[in-house]
């Protein structure tokens, strides 16, 4: 009986969190362990589910974990380099669309149809929901490199999203991108979210990462920064405070925020049930992105 | 932190329930000492807004309390007996209705739009929502007693409830019914929330008493009987084995199970949160009735 | 034969101003002898339901009429007067809002169901249609006096009246505010009812008084003005032309005009069918107010 | 003011007629001394546009009259019988199709829409509405005799007159029907409103006629038969104790009351407003046919 | 086989025009030989089905050929001249509108429905469609001449067209207006379409002639002008450069461009599918006027 | 000139087929050399937007084409046997899945929204839209034999196709079940088709294949049986007339006739815009095989 009014009494300090939140969409960037742990898997899309029965729209953006590599080796293919710069040849951007569409995305839909959701996969083909340009960095001198197909966000048609979150399904969006000939592009998973969360109008951008947030020393857990307003995150990327995994992170953090996202987060996918300790708590977990940036409540 | 998980996850064990009665009706009769005391008031006030936002729609039906008698009191109004049955003459009927409609309602519809939700008071006269015919019960011979301005229900319209809650409000309805003549009728709140939930086909109806449910010896809490099916309830009542005071909320269970309505239950509104500890839990508190009356989930 | 056809012609000629209206929202004050009388109090139920059938939406404020006393004083309850000015305690405003809410508007209502309309009663506190602050003016000096639970209109939200108008139901209101604290608060009824149509954009305001209309010498009724436009109005009140009685009616004619509302008429309501005899008439009866104050069409 | 005060006791008296009738649609047939006189003319229209603003939803079919003959003469056309019937060739069927598509029913919509009505004109043609087989009575023996472009109705399709009728408009009908080939076919004015009013689920069929009614004898008004069942109306029609011209006004009655239509009214179209008079009062005037025959309200 | 394959790959030819004008409206004023010719007739109505099926809303305005003259000469109607010019006097406005409304316009709905489509006809009157002023030419000095019922365009309520349109139907217009005391004017059929265009909002206005196009030199194809923009189409019409009956034409076609119609076309009705031709291909037929004026794709 | 008015004469030609399938579901089997060639491969597609454009709802079911295996063999997989069938590990699964999902859906969806269509990738998984069944054919004795990830269809949720098509979007699906643990299952694709026209009541089900339709002699065309009803189409199967890998495809078509498809063809996917010559011809091409059986329109 104890246990049973502890329950009760926790789902009512949830409730002025659901109120905040009810019929707000939510774009999630889901990688890293949170890929790969089963139960860490299971966490997350119990998370999500959660999320869509109190109201909000979740929309899941994943990445690639280390299958596209494990995938490349068995069928015999070298990753290629240019000016220090990985290329990502036709061959390699079929086997990333088949990793990525065919086996990660589709696990994803399955995991969370069996535990009660209705997900829909989704490549940025999908709609048209993705148009990308290809990149072409230029390195030494003014010559731009070319690195194959790989691409930047053009710009996010979000009817599909629309379609299917109106009719209850939660889309799980893998970062393939169509290029200007209609031909496949790779594009980086943050980036992909923040622009999803931008064409959204999203309530929140959240990271999974595999760290717990934007750290001064990242070995030193006591120098996370909880809050950060959008000039300090562009300064923390051009001041080199943050690690070069986490300069994309930021980005479409910044990306999203400028659109008009209230808040954006990075938070540590390592954590069972970082998403939900994220949303139903003022206080929040890892780092929080926001134009004003002091930690005010979730 | 490992506060935030163990809400976490006590969240997530809330899911399944969620998921079971999204979108689904719960007939609430809102009586006894959870109407009185201000904690007890303010968490039922929780659990029903809480209720609306993960996606069902709760509907509240009250009682008179303690209030209609010293409201007479303070008017100079005695009871009067026929036969040794209380009589309901006109002025008490209009006492009654002020206390029900324009105080006990109007304090309940406050409470829910304080603490975030959309309530919206009714008596079974708006939208012609109760019709009722009195009540003239034959004591000794054959002759019918006349009872004054009291009802049984003779029909309920639900099209202003439909109205109400498709635009997301919480009705609040006080059990005063319309007579053949237009008159108002008092009306037993229990057979008023047992007649409300047949009529929308309701997944349950819940009766907040104080008591901790049926029990074989009502001094004696280990004697609660956790479940019993249709004829069994039927039984108690005609064995003499539930209370006088029980078997009008029977006969509610009786008349909603019979109507369609999945489960009833008749659970102690004295313990804090007692309508959560119901839903989210597949043990669930008090007395279940039930057409098949076993006590499986929920 | 001749009869009849004399009331297909009266039938016709009414027929301009119901396309005039048609669709249109009028918001009628309904008190005083109107709401006392058994024969004016059904014409004026019967004249409110005509309007909804030929395509008007009628939204009705009630007053409190003698009731409240009366019931006071059968709560040996005594009034209170601070600085000469009625002081409404809690116990008075629970007993103001049992009298409103639980007699008055649901006697309203149970009228209009039964000459067969669809109404529903609600308080300002339903779906928080009326929020209010405390008044306290400042009489001698600049000490503001408390005068307890007493408020001025301060937002309107009204969206319940559009979800009940929408499907054809008539909202009848008692004038009890919402205050900052959740508490009830007394309104003047007129002011609700002027602000109720200022929200609504209705076409018509219509006050239901006991006397004839605005008259410069009230005991002679040839002194009826029959028109007069806002800055007239107001210069009426400040250069007390006006009887005090009567400045309330004119201050909310003056906030409805101000929010657009079409036109505002102070008619007798100890006429039968006198909101007929101004809807369905050029002349009108009784004073209208409007912003260009010339008595033209309806 | 005690004209208006008789003004607004006639409208009351028409409010439970209003009521009635709310939503319901009349079907009526519009022919004889009420299409030629102008004041007759403009009384119906107002009768139709004020029975449209008080939530009825009318539908007219119009007859012929006497233009027709009079263009044919005047483009020199003559009749044509065989075996002592009237014929109808194609030149014939031309003209009458112009009179009554190209200028009865034009001149019907632009009065309607002129007094601030809404109509739009159909013949039998537009969106499939009548189809029609040809007519070719068996005279003499058994050879059926050819009468050219005449038709009875086979099939009503009434979707383009509920597409015109949701959005508020009155539809005009001119009495044209599709034969087998595409061909136009003179219909009996009469027998389209009657399947018309059969196919909408009309509430009530109303023929105007230049006769008070069904009289035993047609000269001597005394003798108006004021309701009759469908099987006193067969017998009638078969005794031949209706004229001749009435037979298909009866026909038309039978074919509308046994597909559903509640009451149909057979009334003298020569005195103004005469549909007002049918519809809001309870004795009516003219013929009532109904299934049961008694004269009932309305 | 062979020619299978050659009709599917003409039908894949169409698709990029089927993709275009996919659930635009196109204005067709039908006219000339292409409503004499049974065999064009035939082909008009098969062009206007198909346009609708694969997606487009086309609405018909039609013209009166010579049935108007054919009609007053039997019925033995001279024409009136003042001043040089045509004069519409009552008799003469009764007997086109019969003819344009109860013959032509009946006819071409007919034939549609007769093919499969669902046609409704319209005269300006219905639904208060097209307004209209009479028109008074100045002609020797300042005197204006009253040329009769004869109008032009002053205002379109295109709420009917949009009525039928949604619901699937052609609707097909004669070209009659109202004027200010509700009387007929006759109309230029050129002007009406133009008018109905411009306030549709169409994409094409289509006028269909018994010439090839604009020519500089109209007895020589050779100098079909193709395409011309609004100025060189104003500057055509004022140099005198097209033919007097020409000029109506292409006012409309101005008429509808400066509202924002993007493309009209005079083509030539007496080639089979002309419609067809013009809409499916890129070079189209005939002259297309448009702001730019340059011939572009279709 | 002449080319022109033979587009239009074929475009005309197509207008029976198109009011025909207007509004229906459509659902092809896309394999074959149709999914290898470029040129086939572009004509199938320009063929299904034509349809959606022209008023059809295709729904696309694709199959695996020789890719699996070639990827197969790239990453080492060497195929298994058990009883002489073929098995599929939970490695080849994967590899199925990968090339299905992320390789050849992906590349269908970029051809089509590439040629201006709106096309949506799935998988059985996706929306829940195919639930299978594990296969263990009892192969000798009684001796089921586990075949590994392979499944035959138990349920078609259509919801997420009802979702897609009613907003213009076309869906792609990948021939992958949910078994009941929700791993993916293997599903033969003209099995997967079959069940999906049957769970929509497709009007049609097209099979794209390599061979021109069943023959009686597979080498010899002039055997091609043109049509055959449903019980012809079982003794052929059982018969042994029909080659095995015909089958499974007249199976599919038994499926989707037995469900209420109206038709079900076996076509030649080496020609052309075979599509179009099946539903825009009266003879069609290839096999038919429907109730009846004979070859009637269409």
């Amino acid at each position: 009986m104890q246990r049973l009014a502890e329950r009760a009494g926790i789902l009512i300090e949830a409730l002025p969190y659901i109120k905040r939140y009810f019929g707000r969409t939510m774009v999630i960037k889901y990688g890293g362990n949170a890929m790969i742990s089963e139960d860490l898997k299971q966490a997350v899309i119990e998370d999500v589910i959660l999320m869509r029965y109190v109201g909000m729209n979740p929309v899941l953006v994943h990445g690639g974990g280390p299958e596209i590599s494990s995938t490349m080796k068995r069928m015999g293919k070298e990753a290629e380099f240019v000016g220090g710069l990985r290329v990502t040849d036709k061959a390699t951007m079929e086997i990333a669309q088949m990793v990525l569409v065919g086996k990660i995305n589709t696990e994803i839909v399955s995991l969370i149809n069996k535990h009660g959701g209705q997900a829909v996969g989704l490549s940025g083909k999908d709609g048209n929901l993705i148009r990308a340009d290809k990149v072409a960095p230029r390195l030494n001198g003014d010559v731009p490199v070319d690195l194959g197909y790989v691409g930047d966000v053009a710009a996010i048609d979000p009817s599909i999203l629309v379609t299917l979150t109106e009719k209850g399904y939660i889309p799980v969006i893998s970062p393939v991108g169509i290029g200007t000939e209609g031909e496949s592009l790779n594009i980086n998973a943050d980036h992909a979210a923040g622009a999803v969360a931008a064409a959204l109008g999203a309530a929140k951008l959240i990271l999974l990462t595999d760290i717990e947030g934007i750290m001064r020393d990242k070995n030193d857990s006591s120098t996370l920064v909880s809050a950060l307003n959008i000039s300090a995150a562009r300064a923390a990327v051009s001041d080199g405070m943050v690690d070069k995994g986490m300069i994309p992170k930021v980005e479409a953090c910044i990306t999203a925020l400028e659109a008009g996202v209230e808040r954006a987060h990075i938070i540590d996918g390592r954590i069972q049930h970082s998403l939900l300790m994220e949303i139903f708590t003022d206080r929040g977990i890892g780092t929080m992105i926001a134009e004003e940036g002091e930690k005010v409540a979730g």
